[in-house]
């Protein structure tokens, strides 16, 4: 049973509560810091947790809390961090971890230098789906992967703070480019370095400084893209879908609006229907369980079960760290057009990664390049002279 | 925290015991019976269960249990919730409750005599689509619900005794029909009577004595119908899906092989794909968390929330005593040919249910049948005259 | 190039009309009916069509003309054929043929009699994805087919007459329990006989006389089951649906609701979304090509190349004549709330049909009941003692 | 009717003379040209076409053709137009227009100066359903379009000449790049001007010297983003879908994979299940008539309309070359690794597009930025102060 001071007591940190309580879970959120007193008691009250307290200092140091879970506006992680850290407390930081790479870096050093369990709260890395599909790419189930996409975008986010460039320190590249850029290196492999990324962003709905929408490519040293897609001006509820594309197959997830569960309704219930969703009548598109298809679940028990047994998460502050590299890196691009080169201050993986290589011979003269069944149910092959380097075709019944 | 024996070491035990023991949850399963010790023993050390038995009563008696789950074949159900009844401890048990209605009356006075918690382990209510779209009607988001269509259908369960007709009491049927069964019955409403039943069942394609596919309708009192599809004979991997028309909206839920995950794999990977997967090439559906997505996540809290704080769950014995009543009486009607009544020996829900009332009033004079926009924008309405019964339509810009 | 006389200038008037001179068609509609003579001037404007009349027999005679084509409501349907028959022109009529079997049998004589070209225009059997569908039942890929679900329900017809028992003959089980008839039959086969029918039919929501809602089951003689679900009163706009189950595959078609088109619009368009839909803001689910999805285009195709080449479409009067008897029955069915035979007067197809059969044997003792992949990667074998008719199971690495 | 010379008789010519005498159309191929006089006999006799000849010239002069259809390998798209503009015949040239914008340039120039009907047999613009989103895109339902994706990726094509640079002028990224930029191109608007595009390509699979997998932005001169996603390395199929988001709206179109037609089968058909399907086992996903649904009918019905009417079809050779100028600068971006500008030589379009605005006003001092509804029913707004830009959250019960 792990005993928590949950920092922050806004949607994030709601979503937090419900999953660590959920279920018959059996770790507890001890205390819950607000800088609002009221707000503060009145989640208290709503979760059933024991204390709160307006100084976050003092829901760190509380003698009865082990674990400090942030989930604050980004210009409040490094505080955080270092609090837990100085208390020597295991730390667990919701996503991105810095506003740039710097202030990650920061955070990683004094993670590491206090000697604590820190864990990165990527939770859409842990979807339900995420784990088989990428426990199924181990596997090797799709071959090497080439090409990763994920795509988040909603109508914005819901709280003032995000859309305030000072306090986020960035727009929608910051608030959701860091799900994506995690979720295609996972598929990619963690251990291949991230070379350099092409970002466009854009200004193009809303009234605000920052970026309501952006795309971008990252290329990985074995040649694989991880192209991501996020936006603040989505119509039509969250969109949260990822593909990949193998040497030897395919994945598509689609983690929220469409999942095998439709509705159609002409009265409307009064209720919520899902995390941004748009309507209340005509087709809806709930959610079963929100906590567990969006990762919360399976990603506390990681972390939970990481700080317990002494081991390292999936999703550790460096990880925290590697994707504000790459941020920093879309930043760099999507001003100067060019693809700009991933600066990462201390690489942990593969010194060299080989280039992706799928290769087949047809014998020893020829490189097979297709096999195809034809509409007459002929076979036809597209064969490569290996000397000559000339390509033609055979066709077999 | 609950401590439990589970009776069973078979695909079910499995399943439950994953989900007891599974995340962070704090129930833990103390001893584990099977008639078998090798199968004891290793499925003892694959879950991490202190002690096995090879004593049934061994096991129920054990003083560090205070819930009995039962995962055991149809045939051996009565003699299990004896022995949770006469040591006093609360029982929770799969499905179906018993081979037949007598048996399971005498299970449900057994655990009323003996005052302890009882739960009809039902999981496919608990799916987290299947709750949230029962607490959407609820709320009225679909009017008044009049046909609620359950399928599941399957190649064929996991062992032999399901097959063997003394033991199992029945083929798919017993075996599925019940799931389906109560899954219609929680749309329309668990208080209001099931009253009669048609049923076809017939065994068309495996070479057994019990039927191997079933189709049947409940009538409700209000006039509602809860049709199941259940099959041994699907071909393509296991279909749970079920399907609501309510007066004002639909829900279609998927629960199984089409949830949003998506891939295709030319190679093949070597491991399990889903439960009752057919292939392991080409495209496959996995499902992410199955544990969670059968409802055995969801259906375990609410069991052991019931224990602990002394109220119902969800589903109880009187539940699955319903439930055989109807299989009953769609055995009958299956033989018969005709509409069977549903013999409830103790109503405990509405005396008397209103019928569906659904009327619109256009004006003082005439019921609205139908509006609808046309092609050219224009808007059909039909008719009815209160006096005359004539029908009649206007087209209105 | 057929020259047409058009019967009727309503909504399914005006599909057809779109069908035949759709695209580059070569076909031509000359003269149009409407018994309401702006109706039928409209008509012949909006479609360029040469001439209008009131008169039925008018442009029946119409030198100019060589098919008949009847989109007229079901009380019509008899007076029309008679003309047509008279006049020794090929006629298509829409469906049902008759409003009962009489009916029905009568128009069949009428154009045997006269030797004309006859097809009944039942356009569902003929969508690409049906043609499609039955093109593979017939090749094998599904093995035996035992058992077709078709489903058609919507929030009920254009017009008024449907509406009035005495025009239409009866409510939804006869205005849409036709489509699916006949497609459940077309996959089952149909030489197939059709033996005995249950079903339910209820007016649970709309305030008429006939029914609004209807289900039933159709028994071939080969043990297969032919279900078809009909509702006027769901909600969510027009949900047309067919399951296959045969002994080696699975055939799911959705026609018209998730077709793999989906638009969310905040705004909303002005314009005709898709026949039958109910909204016009938020999810809406077009459809490409309405009149090629719903069977109009290749159903006039195998009509007209019939007429030119003298041949048989696939669906003429006689299967028209066939649905009508086991509609006729499902009226008893639903009265007697038991089974019913089907009465046909003239059996065309096969005398006796052999019982669906796929039994495999493992070895020469032993049926193979089922073969699995279980989470460990083994496979469990069911089987079945030849002689004892024991079920055991063996497992293999 | 239209008369026309067919030139080439591979996989393109088929489908095109599939299309062109299908179903009831009036239009009529009269010869086929192939260098092959086997090829071309066998493809004469196989469509019931009159002539066959080895001379490319000899197809187009001939005396009762009026139009010429080009099927036929990118090298020779130049020289057959140039002998159908020296004829002074319509002519319709498969995709893309030339190897390159210069090529493109030329035929273009050379069909205006004679003044004949030409149209660009862009195929995928014209699917159905991409017809109707067109349509309710012009109609305002999404608002103004940011973005359009168009992806399509296969596992490679049919025939040698693609995979040699020399003949086919490049890998995917020219092969279908043209089909993924005209139709994003079209939603975003024909008349608004490409100013520079982004992108990569690379051999990351195949063994050839051309690009087997790239990806690209072109940017508009309203802001927009047209995004193409071109793979010949896919497994699974062939995915053909388009995304649209607007200010108001979403659009997702599947053309292929995904058109609620799915089939199981465990024995496999022995016949052809869809273009570019690859196994013939498992869960396929046929297409129910794959002429319609690629576009071609609507195509051709556009074209030979526009040429009996002496109108424009919606794509000409402007259209294509403008495609090839953006694919230029596609293939200079891939090597400079930086936007490039797309160096259109006669712009036809729009002089200056308007920026995508769509600024809501809350009151006259702010500017909303979102609204949305709360899990607990209540709204929050996101407001822009006017004039000092600070942004603030109110919530309304």
């Amino acid at each position: 049973m792990a005993k928590i001071a949950m920092l922050g007591a806004g949607f994030i940190g709601d979503f937090y509560t419900f999953s660590v309580q959920g279920q018959r879970n059996r770790d507890k959120v001890q205390i819950i810091y607000s800088r609002d007193e009221g707000r503060g008691k009145a989640f208290a009250e709503k979760h059933g947790i024991p204390e709160w307290t307006t100084s976050m200092k003092e829901a760190v140091d509380h003698p009865g809390v082990e674990v400090v879970v942030i989930g604050l506006p980004n210009n409040l992680h490094l505080e955080a961090v270092g609090l837990a850290a100085g208390a020597g407390k295991a730390v667990l930081c919701t996503k991105p971890l810095g506003r740039n790479a710097d202030e990650a870096k920061k955070m990683l050093d004094m993670v590491e230098k206090a000697g604590v369990t820190h864990g990165y709260l990527e939770d859409l890395v842990y979807t339900p789906k995420t784990l088989k599909a990428l426990k199924s790419v181990r596997m090797g189930a799709v071959g090497q992967v080439i090409w990763a996409r994920s795509r988040e975008t909603h109508p914005g986010p819901h709280s003032d703070w995000f859309w305030t460039k000072d306090i986020s320190g960035g727009g929608v590249l910051l608030d959701m480019g860091c799900h994506c850029i995690e979720i295609s290196r996972s598929y990619i492999g963690k251990n291949i370095k991230p070379v350099e990324v092409m970002c466009w962003a854009d200004t193009l709905v809303k009234p605000i400084e920052a970026e309501d929408n952006a795309l971008g490519w990252v290329r990985y040293e074995n040649g694989a893209i991880g192209q991501f897609e996020v936006s603040w001006t989505f119509r039509g509820g969250m969109d949260l879908r990822d593909e990949v594309m193998g040497t030897e197959g395919t994945i598509w997830v689609n983690n929220f609006l469409r999942t095998g569960f439709e509705m159609f309704t002409a009265g409307g219930t009064k209720g919520y229907v899902a995390e941004k969703a748009e309507t209340e009548k005509g087709w809806l598109f709930p959610v079963g369980d929100e906590v567990v298809e969006l990762g919360y679940t399976d990603m506390f028990t990681d972390m939970f079960n990481a700080f317990e047994n002494k081991t390292e998460p999936v999703e550790t502050f460096y990880d925290g760290y590697i994707v504000n590299e790459i941020m920093d890196a879309c930043f760099r691009s999507a001003k100067s057009k060019k693809w700009e080169p991933v600066k990462i201050k201390e690489w942990r993986g593969l010194e060299k990664a080989e280039k992706i290589n799928a290769v087949n011979y047809y014998d020893s003269d020829h490189i097979l390049i297709k096999e195809e069944t034809l509409p007459d149910g002929t076979v036809k092959l597209i064969l490569k002279d290996n000397k000559s380097g000339i390509i033609s075709q055979i066709v077999k019944k």
